[in-house]
């Protein structure tokens, strides 16, 4: 199985955390999002304990929580003491209605209006990532009329490109995000903000992308080289050090069992023992270091159940298994072609051995789920599970078609509950005047 | 302009029917969604006319509410007597409250769950469109048991490619919906549709695709050759001749000034011709013909409007232009590397020399509108305009990033209004437990 949390029972069923997956098809209806609690408390724990031990005290993971976003997670977010990273005022929003320590959170984005920094400030969010010189002007601004002095990171892009896949490669220095360290554009902006009399520049922050693999896993190492280096230099000019350094990412998730399993406390301290060398081969303060997985918190606590309906054989063409969901719930293959794991869940003992699509519900021929996947030969009313679906999911599932979006159900050691309700056809009409 | 309900005002404003875009975006706020009512009307009318002087009475078309579901459409469906395509509970739920006449609708879909087919007969959909042999059965036995006699077409797939693109290529043999001609399975399906003494077996559907354009219009005249074929077969090997021909479709809509005109009533003519000339030959009885515009109905009366915000110029690179919505709002680019044409709306009379990629405030590189468009040197603060967004923004539209969705309002002649409301940060939390 592709992650530990996967398994069969005695009764031939796929178990998630140890729960019957068609059991809970049963008594939730499909389709529906499952959210391994537990395997989330794991992946923050394991961060949070390699993050300690390879760059010592002060030094923390901060969960993108773009990737998953509902009251529920931040609730998990404040018991495990995670920082968050927040990226609009909705998710702000959703966090501070958790009652997550807003201290320990930090607002990022392109593209902050005067209205989101406004109200990240009302919310008291502990750190703004400045990703450019006039958001640089409009956050001084802003926190001057308040008369706050307001923590805040430099968005740097250190040029790196870190061979994921494109829609998640953001510190190239051709991308919408941060000021370019190569174009010599950063220096002016570590000028401005050290001017900046209401704000606290605590240091430095990139994003070289997610996804990282143990043979990609150089990309956090080369970036580190070059904002360094960089740091070093605005150390030189201006007598500034980062206090923080914010490396952004986060490690590989398998969806696949072609994909690779990450050893991310070997892959941490790797990265600490370069940092550290590079700090004292440029006599530069250790930074506290943070690094920022979303994907890698929560997309293997995550699983989708179906129902299979519409087993269409064409003759000497292809097969495909329609199911209740489709690009609504799960946009990831039609975005970017991504790749997923796919079980029958009431058929766990049988040969696998039908080869189709699995595809949506939508009308249209791009909502495909997966293409060619091979599964015992399904009959309408199977239960159908994808793995690994608990990033960018729920969180960008949206009512094409007019299909309501499924709950979030969470399994931890002594329960299934639901953390976010199913949509309801009314529910749809909400804002319709 | 690409549309005529464009235009530019005295102040040098962009105007969308005749309204100043940048007074709509200080009276809304936004992101915002515009939708020219009059121009629906018009589209509605030039489709009506054209398939009632190409086909004579009893064709019309049937407007695929997917590209744009909300209650005020389907009350101007209503007033503009159309028939509507509908695809889920949400869609049938969503006519029926805005008082639609159900009896001219038709329920679409390659997936329809027992649930679905029960709830469009609760609601009296007038057609259901079989999808396939399971289907076939379920609306069979469900009919069976309420003791009506349902009205279904048979959607076939005549095996022609349509040129347009993948996505919304559906009527080639490979594909997730309908049964093949090509493979014989069709005939099977025929004979068992007609043993179905609970079913009305008024026809046949097909779909070749959308956004058809004058170059490519053949597509309809080839599969109504495959289709008109077939049925002759069918009228010669089962007696059974169709009384309605639903060719599904709709012609192309101009996104870009390289887009050509269409001239939707010589098209729809010529089809005419060709469908009348092959009922002749083949002594079929002339059926009811049904077109299904989606696209062409509310893509041109629709426009998005955004704010302007970091305007960022990486030396040697590139430009970013970054507005307050994005592909959570227009997921089109990121979906399918769609093309449209872009404005500043309150500097139409300046010279458009600033090339940049206009993208949106989400958390991800691929978060792209449109790249490489040129447009006078933009402001933060600026109104930034995005033509042609009638079909399948708002329809498309996500919570990504836990951002809210825009309100969509409409244009007419007497006045502007609120059609769907914006969302809230409260709506974000609705489901949250």
């Amino acid at each position: 199985m592709i992650c530990e949390n996967i398994g069969v029972n005695e009764k031939g069923h796929l178990t998630l955390a140890g729960f019957d997956t068609v059991e809970l098809a049963q008594k939730y209806g499909t389709p529906l999002y499952l959210m391994d609690e537990d395997r989330i408390r794991h992946n923050c724990r394991v961060y949070k304990t390699a993050m300690l031990d390879g760059f010592g005290v002060g030094s923390y993971p901060s969960y993108a929580g773009k990737a998953a976003c509902f009251k529920r997670i931040y609730e998990i977010m404040r018991e495990e003491e995670m920082s968050v990273d927040l990226v609009s005022p909705g998710e702000i929003y959703t966090a501070y209605k958790a009652g997550f320590p807003m201290e320990n959170a930090f607002f990022h984005g392109n593209n902050k209006t005067d209205a989101d920094i406004t109200f990240a400030m009302d919310c008291g969010v502990g750190f703004i990532v400045i990703d450019g010189m006039d958001e640089l002007m409009a956050v001084q601004n802003i926190a001057k009329d308040r008369g706050l002095r307001q923590s805040v990171l430099l968005r740097l892009t250190p040029g790196i490109d870190p061979h994921t896949y494109e829609a998640v490669a953001t510190g190239k220095v051709d991308s919408k995000f941060g000021v370019a360290i190569e174009t010599g554009q950063a220096e002016g902006f570590v000028a401005a903000a050290l001017a900046c009399d209401s704000l606290n520049i605590m240091g430095y922050h990139c994003h070289v992308g997610s996804q990282v693999f143990d043979d990609s896993d150089s990309v956090y190492l080369d970036s580190a080289d070059v904002m360094l280096t960089f740091a070093k230099k605005m150390q030189e000019k201006w007598g500034f050090a980062p206090k923080i350094f914010d490396i952004g990412g986060g490690y590989g998730v398998r969806y696949t069992e072609a994909d690779p399993t990450v050893d991310i406390a070997a892959s941490i301290r790797k990265v600490a023992d370069h940092i550290r060398r590079l700090c004292d081969e440029k006599c530069l303060p250790m930074p506290n270091v943070i690094m920022e997985p979303g994907r890698s918190i929560v997309a293997d606590a995550g699983m989708t159940l179906y129902t299979a309906g519409t087993v269409k054989e064409i003759i000497g063409y292809k097969n495909y298994l329609s199911v209740d969901g489709g690009m609504t719930d799960n946009p990831r293959y039609a975005l970017y072609g991504s790749e997923y794991t796919v079980y029958i869940a009431n058929k766990m003992a049988r040969k696998a051995d039908f080869l189709c699509d699995l595809v949506g519900r939508c009308c249209e021929s791009g909502d495909i789920i997966q293409p060619g996947v091979t599964v015992p030969m399904p009959v309408r009313g199977d239960t159908v599970a994808v793995c690994t679906t608990g990033a960018y999911n729920y969180s960008m599932a949206s009512n094409y078609n007019r299909v309501a979006r499924p709950p979030v159900v969470m399994l931890s050691g002594w329960a299934d509950y639901v953390a976010v309700r199913r949509e309801t056809l009314e529910d749809l009409l909400l804002n319709d005047l």
